[in-house]
């Protein structure tokens, strides 16, 4: 039997090794195991190599049952009808297939500065035989690669409808507890069998239809609380932050291969240890996997050039301080297990590293088996209360993200204007100054010395004024769009979080039907309302701890915008107070 | 025999009564009288009507030697020699044909905000019968009118070269003394018969010549002393200030005509006169007329349309102070009797008015018989060292002209960039602020209202610091500008003033050649010698006192400048730190 699979979107190849296919194209597979994300195969053309596992979906033509196409609107009734595989073709405008760019709503996928996982990830090495994994990666050639295979493009922003069509395809094991738990499940509330539903896939479903098993130890339990704002995260009882100094060039390989190595220092150890960029991706993906409902800050994009230019590197590492500086102030965040390993073990200490790494690659407390780790004394909320306030962030989140997007591009252009215009302007005036000084130095009158001189630095001064205006922007406005930036990373995560609490809602609301209609037993729709108020409950504490950093982060912004703005104008001030002093004796 | 005319520039009809005429049309005349600077005649297509007068130059056909082309070169050779009429049409090339707007070494025949006489009077009427130059003027139509026939538009900044070709043409008699005494003279060193030529048209070289006559009162005596840099003007012992006040609107023929009349109080009577902008015309065409070496400050330029906008008033009355101050400033023109009767004698009193005008325009001691009055203690001049300094000041002012327009240029773009761009980019950034503190408002926190509030203040500051933006320039640049303008006027003066210099140096060579020839006598060489000394210590005496006021005006406006531009950005400031303090409780 020849393995096929069908390409779900565009692929084009960018390294040796690879090959690229369009959407729709049939390739053969050599295998059906994927090695760190990647599949090996061979196109239509015939070329030969990998591919991302996610770009593709496994058509197996010889049993039906495999390939089905179901709306789920009608799933009691259709749910197991048998389609050919040949009837994919026939759907090429279902939702999960749009490419991001063809996304609505939301005019970029990616946000300047902070990027979500990597749309596919990097090959392991050349040919995927020749490494099976290596655990090394501290020395991997690419330094912004990732070792994680990743979730397809999802489109931000559309329409959150559990309720819509959906597709059940067989595809290649991805991995997660979750999925492989719901394969052998037959629970009455009919599952959401869109493989690429973020309900499905952060494991909430399987959590919700009580799916989830996993061995809880004391450590893991994540407490909520009741604050006077409702549910929040109980906070880290051993607060910390964590400082990002000196990225310093390395070399390996006799220096043929190079990377950007930062010093960490958490302050609750006082003691340094090195991460690289790709430590920091790794880390990113494992946060990622673990937390369904919360908003994991994005780390700086991804850059293939000029990596090693300093303005980039100091880029780089003022987002990667901002990620720091939100990763430790997140009660939940700052205090699980793989993020103490990253921040407290020394890399040095291979051995050290390498069993945090495993163990947190094998950390079962994932995706649906997160929600077993959530604790909680408050009272059950009102599930409608909870579905209006969380239609009323959504709505604040288009808002606020809308306003974000403006003030970056305003801000942007301001820069922009102030680095070029308004310097030329205030230089123009400066030189225009001293052109009419050097006229007037031509005329042979000892008593104007001074006034020529006074006006030769009057035109200094502007020329000055020019340079702080170019100076400026990187001093006041690069820092409002990195928190900007920062921002709408956290705004483009809140979609699939709220997906994940809406698709909860509904199980809840189908299961009290199928009760009503004496299709399912009041204990178990029961259970169903229980764990989606865990995960209601989790929501609301995570929109509570955003809305919380929110004010504290731009509040403290805009401060230091003005303070900033403020000096500016002094300094100014001082320099035209200068030159109006050179024409008390001229 | 008819009476015939060639127009020396095109002429384009722009009123009811006038008829237009190209460069080189022989034109109709009806009579060689011109009636305040107007000619009736016919134009080649029979259009029957007014032009004026200095834009011809009558042909008597039937008599040869009144048209005549001499190469001054060769005056000796070929003084006199009768050439036809129709010749002209072979020499339209001739320096003094060209139109201003051909003219080389300067962009633009006017400068902006001052203007030099009008290029054509306006008619007196549609019909000149009408009106025979009524005294009355103070209720004429037309505000901006000059009554006074003006020259023919002068090349500004043209090589001064006395001695290149010059053309001798008979013109229609355009008044001056000095030219009625030199159309009878019959001394020996050759004229300079180019009748555009402004050495002769100023009287300096009828003076030089030894033709000028009038009787010398004892107040007409003007003083140069020897200063610490060289000749100076005698102050002017008894030195006031004049404001200019209260623009108003008044109407005449019950409402049917409307002027603007200006409130001037000089400080020494301290008794207000009321003046239309038609008087400082008609005033500075008198100076205009009596001082060849001075330079007489230019008045605002004419306009013909919104001259009843605040916006023109204001402006108008602006530059008029600037004007007002540059004559007072003048130790000649503010002691002289035209100036003193307008700005002393009260307009009400229609008969002294009468009088005081009538007399100014008698005056005798004007062009050529103004040098009569020149009194120095001073010893004579180098001359060689005087046209040193001459050629000096010249680059000066070519260098201070270039240098002005450049920073007129670079500050009427700033001014711009201000008002649009500058204030675009502050009120966008304020917009952006409030549309972000808008959708803030929108997430349901109580905690959250102070920074929201805050941050929509701060987008008020900015959009207000986008506003003082767009004011700004009409406080600082402005007057610049407006200064600027005052002394391009004052630099459109120079190459006249240095023109009539450089004439009387050319004939005292000239002289002294003829002497070493035995052409001429040594004392009237001598004579030549000491009017030219005359005319020379005039001019450095006005060339010193354009430095030092030019000295003084720059240091107090670049000075007023900078305490503006503080004053701005503290102001600024001062909006942002009120920003940030809403911040503190926030």
């Amino acid at each position: 039997m020849a393995l096929k699979a069908r390409a779900l979107y565009d692929f084009n190849s960018e390294n040796p090794g690879e090959i690229s296919m369009r959407e729709n194209e049939i390739v053969t597979l050599y295998s059906e195991r994927d090695i760190e994300g990647w599949l090996e195969g061979a196109n239509s053309k015939g070329d030969r190599g990998l591919f991302p596992a996610s770009y593709v979906e496994i058509v197996k033509s010889d049993t039906a049952s495999t390939a089905a196409v179901v709306n789920h609107n009608n799933s009691s009734s259709t749910s197991g009808n048998a389609l050919q595989g040949s009837l994919y073709a026939n759907v090429p405008d279902a939702p999960y297939q749009s490419p991001p760019s063809k996304v609505k709503n939301f005019p970029s996928p990616g946000y300047p500065g902070f990027s979500p996982p990597a749309q596919h990830p990097q090959p392991p090495g050349v040919f995927p035989e020749n490494s099976q994994g290596s655990e090394d990666d501290w020395y991997d050639d690419w330094d912004d690669s990732s070792t994680v295979a990743d979730e397809a493009p999802t489109g931000l922003y559309r329409e959150f409808d559990a309720n819509g069509p959906s597709i059940y395809t067989v595809s290649m094991p991805r991995g997660g507890p979750a999925q492989q738990q719901t394969a052998k499940s037959s629970a009455t509330v009919g599952k959401n069998l869109n493989r690429f539903s973020t309900f499905v896939k952060s494991g909430g479903e399987a959590f919700v239809l009580g799916e989830a098993a996993g061995v809880l130890k004391d450590w893991d339990q994540i407490f909520v609380v009741m604050g006077q704002y409702g549910p929040q995260w109980q906070e880290n009882p051993y607060p910390f932050a964590c400082t990002i100094d000196d990225p310093t060039k390395q070399t390996k390989f006799k220096g043929m291969k190079s990377y950007i190595s930062y010093k960490l220092t958490p302050t609750h150890t006082q003691t340094q240890v090195n991460r690289r960029y790709k430590h920091f991706d790794w880390l990113y993906a494992r946060l990622v996997e673990k937390f369904p409902v919360i908003s994991v800050p994005h780390i700086p994009e991804k850059q293939a050039t000029g990596r090693f230019e300093e303005d980039f590197i100091s880029k780089r590492r003022k987002g990667l301080i901002w990620w720091m500086n939100h990763m430790t102030s997140h009660p939940v965040l700052s205090k699980c297990d793989v993020f103490q390993h990253f921040v407290t073990c020394n890399s040095a200490d291979e051995k050290a590293w390498k069993q945090g790494k495993r163990k947190a690659e094998k950390d079962e407390m994932v995706g649906a088996n997160f929600f077993l780790t959530i604790s909680t004394m408050a009272a059950p909320l009102d599930l409608q209360e909870v579905e209006s306030k969380i239609d009323g962030f959504k709505t604040f989140t288009k808002r606020m993200d809308e306003g974000s997007m403006q003030l970056n591009a305003t801000v942007s252009e301001f820069a922009r204007k102030q680095i070029s215009g308004f310097k030329k302007e205030y230089q123009r005036v400066g030189q225009s100054f001293k052109f009419l000084s050097q006229a007037f130095e031509m005329d042979q009158q000892p008593y104007s010395a001074g006034l020529n001189q006074a006006i030769s630095i009057t035109g200094d001064a502007y020329e000055a004024i020019g340079d702080y205006f170019a100076e400026q922007p990187s001093k006041d406005l690069d820092p409002i769009m990195d928190l900007l930036a920062l921002y709408q990373g956290h705004l483009a995560n809140y979609p699939d979080i709220i997906h994940v609490q809406k698709g909860a809602l509904t199980k809840v609301k189908e299961s009290q039907k199928h009760v009503e209609e004496a299709k399912m037993e009041a204990s178990q729709a029961e259970g169903i309302k229980e764990r989606c108020n865990v995960i209601s409950i989790a929501t609301m504490a995570e929109i509570q701890h955003f809305h919380q950093i929110r004010v504290r982060d731009f509040k403290a912004q805009m401060q230091q915008y003005l303070r900033e703005q403020i000096g500016f104008f002094q300094k100014i001030t001082g320099k035209l107070e200068e030159a109006l002093q050179k024409y008390d004796n001229a």
